[in-house]
């Protein structure tokens, strides 16, 4: 297949705009010929009517055939076999390595969708019977289940160009469920997201989905994606950046004259912490295994750990210098987009001047040619990280702080001024972990998961996993976009009254013809009433 | 017990402000003697710090002794025998008997909540074990559950002193699930709201919850509702009432440095479509049924009919006639406030000017002295209504709107201009409703309960029930305030990765101690692992 360069609007590619952008190299600091027209505001508005004629008849398609339409999905995107890889890579400069693992997850993601829609009891179906003689009134039939809420509008994220991009963790269950997806992809992966939209039309079209269940639209500025969150027909919005972007989305969704769900997540910190029998028993291995994480994808994950909490204890210097020789050994990394390098250098460099910051490990900014940057580590006492707000902040990149407390009672005021955060850590055996119920309850409240003894790097994509948080690290901390539940942002309840059994969908229906499990008179089951 | 008129801050008594206000009685339009205190901004102040305190003891009890807390409410505000439902009489105007059965109905609502905690499965645990030999990388074990977030601001509703009030459907599932509880009172029910604060109270107290696990301030005006809203430590809001306020109070939360969620039930006009065959075969029990429902409760609920739709066709005379004639019989009806009631004329009259509106049955402005109102319907062609945005919203009270369409065609292009609703009705049986697919499309698209044969009025507390709908009749389709799921608005999903077993909450051990249903490795099962 070849890169096209046009919006992809239902079964049409449409390219009106004689602007166009290019795609940049960040390994080479350069840019691609193809060029990519950014959609005009006619090609949004025909794109939203599009979807918008398209929701009730793709709602309406059995589960299973929807399912069909995830597994295409995946064959076309596998059929695509390396051209694809090697396009994410020349656009993110990430390893082949990573990106082959990555379209793995992102294939397990549609896998698993399809999986759960084709058994069916994610509806969560509930049945009341009626009691037509109860008194003082009787009780009428009541029935409820999940269904979908129309076009969700979805923003590419840039560091994730298949997980978290066109066919990534918000188009898997928002399609899944039988809603219409109007994509805006990134910019800094514009050919992929061009390979990706291809591979998710061809499937659509020949698995007999309505034009206009799925479209692709270019923007390298925010017009476009002002005008798909502010359009009326818009039901939900999927997003996964930054702090200022989500909350620009967030705002712009909640000033409509029907405000609608944004599902933004927002990064994080990630805050680790070592008790200190868990840092002198495992000194090396703990300095190791953060100095891996801190670096990973060149720090440009958002369950990267930016902040590593300690206290003042006989194994600090031990780990301090290992940690240190880790973080140094790492080469330096390619970066996703200029703007993210000099964002980092920025930030980083302003979060080395704040008071009392000494700095560990100091990488050095490249030459302009190379989009590169190497990681570095800095350490603070918790007095000084507790008065000082700036070290709060996301420094998005391979950074991380080490905050060193005088005490226990130090380190809870510390932890109180962190906000919410996708994840949080502890290092610490059950019984040193078991003594400090403060630390514990703390780290708890702040977070969307909660690890012990590990690294929060790496997300599984399974039913029990929550890639969410409260804010600031997610607009809504009910909700996750990660895991079978991310289908729970694009749904909503029904409740059916008196219906005859021959209208009701088959999850509600007496005979219980897909065999789901459903909670029928208060008892969870999957007989037939 | 006594009327204090004090607020209730845990287990506290305060009247700082000397300010006071007292409670209206609409039948007698006069005023009762004890006078209630608003709130100030250090009561408001001294509230927060004492929720937020109590958040942490209050959500580590364990689930079967806030199920104790909760019957115990039921205990005490039974104890106040016919007290409690005098008061409310005085306050509201209601009949005793509608208010004896409310009263039920909010013990039934405690009850179940108790009901639901202590069988436990409702956290919706999932359990994905460990697989440490998978390639290329290990799966580390997780475990996820639902778990309380904090202080939640409930607003108490003017329309129903119980059931959505002090001890209503916001407060069972926000305790239930381990949130402290902070209430306005609603200015139109001081009394009634008292007693049943001191029933909370004492409860919490002889079952041994935390002060502060539940606090009660007054105001007749928007100050400490605002306060509230806008404190740091409230982590969401629940609100039944009117369009504007829930708006302004869902702004509010919006605006604040960390937004929060604001469940607001806004109301409805709840449209009722009645097909042809079906009006010719039961023109006088539809007739009747609807005007039994558009003037119960004075026409004051969320769930009245205020539009019913149906085609030009030969029964529509006799149905025109029957129904004026039925609701012409209903006598004068108390409304709960002076506001209420001016607002229900200004609206009504408003209405009935419109262009093409065609009054049915009016009924008089009765003199200043009498808080009463008497029902009126009108009608107006489909062309008419289709054309005017004033048609389209809710008259709050006794007030319902026929709209005459001249064929399928019209009746769609009606509905489609009707925004998102409680409820939605079709009045047809299986075949004729078979023969209507768009018609069912369009009702169950603005619908969060969609009812067969049957009017809306009438919300059963089951876990079947839908109570919320798309915008605007709340600001967020994907929860209720009715039925076991009104608990999911007060809880987040926590994952716990890697945790020894005897961290871990007894729901997500591996031997399952409460034997709750789980979601083990994609399996629902009771097992232990």
């Amino acid at each position: 297949m070849s890169i096209t360069g046009k919006n992809y609007i239902g079964y049409s590619q449409s390219a009106e705009n004689a602007k166009t952008f290019q795609s940049y190299v960040p390994v080479k600091h350069t840019h691609l010929p193809e060029t990519f027209h950014p959609a005009t505001a006619e090609e949004v508005e025909k794109t939203m009517q599009l979807a918008e004629r398209a929701f009730d008849e793709y709602a309406a398609i059995p589960a299973s055939q929807r399912a069909d339409f995830l597994m295409a999905i995946t064959e076309e995107m596998m059929a695509m076999g390396d051209e694809l890889l090697e396009r994410a890579h020349q656009e993110t400069g990430l390893p082949m390595g990573r990106l082959q693992g990555e379209r793995g997850r992102t294939i397990n993601q549609l896998t698993q969708f399809a999986n759960l829609i084709r058994e069916g009891s994610w509806v969560e179906a509930r049945v009341d019977t009626a009691q037509p003689d109860r008194t003082p009134a009787p009780k009428p039939d009541l029935r409820k289940m999940l269904v979908p809420i129309g076009p969700i509008v979805i923003f590419g994220s840039s560091n994730f160009p298949f997980a978290y991009s066109i066919a990534g963790v918000d188009t898997a269950p928002a399609l899944a469920a039988g809603n219409p997806v109007i994509l805006k992809a990134h910019p800094a992966h514009p050919g992929v997201s061009d390979l990706t939209a291809q591979a998710i039309v061809k499937a659509a079209q020949r698995t007999g989905m309505p034009n206009g269940v799925f479209s692709m639209l270019y923007d390298d500025g925010y017009e476009v994606g002002t005008a798909l969150v502010q359009h009326p027909y818009t039901k939900a919005v999927g997003f996964t950046g930054s702090f200022k972007g989500g909350m620009a989305l967030y705002k712009m969704a909640q000033e409509r004259d029907e405000p609608i769900p944004v599902f933004a997540e927002m990064g994080s910190v990630n805050p680790v912490v070592i008790l200190p029998d868990t840092l002198a028993a495992h000194t090396e291995s703990l300095a190791k295994t953060l100095a891996g994480s801190v670096t990973l994808g060149a720090g440009q994950f958002c369950t990267n750990p930016g902040l590593v909490f300690t206290l003042d204890s006989p194994a600090l210097d031990e780990f301090e210098k290992i940690y240190a020789r880790e973080v140094g050994k790492i080469t330096s990394m390619t970066m996703l987009t200029e703007g993210i390098r000099k964002n980092f250098f920025k930030l980083r460099d302003k979060a080395l001047a704040e008071a009392g910051v000494e700095t560990l490990v100091l990488s050095d900014e490249k030459a302009e040619g190379e989009n590169q940057s190497q990681a570095s580590i800095a350490r603070v006492s918790g007095k000084d990280f507790i008065k000082n707000p700036n070290l709060h902040e996301e420094v998005f990149g391979p950074f991380s702080l080490l905050v060193v407390c005088e005490d226990s009672i130090e380190l809870q005021a510390a932890l109180k001024h962190i906000p919410g955060q996708l994840t949080t850590s502890l290092m610490a055996d059950a019984a040193e972990a078991a003594g400090h119920p403060q630390i514990l309850r703390l780290l708890s409240r702040r977070a969307g998961r909660f690890i012990m003894n590990g690294v929060p790097t790496g997300v599984e994509v399974c039913a029990a996993m929550h890639h969410g948080g409260p804010f600031p690290s997610t607009t809504d901390s009910r909700f996750t976009s990660v895991g079978r539940d991310a289908i729970l942002r694009f749904v909503r309840p029904l409740s059916f009254q008196d219906w005859p059994d021959s209208l009701l969908p088959d999850e509600l229906k007496d005979s219980n013809p897909l065999g789901i499990w459903r909670l029928v008179n208060n008892e969870l089951t999957q007989d037939a009433i």
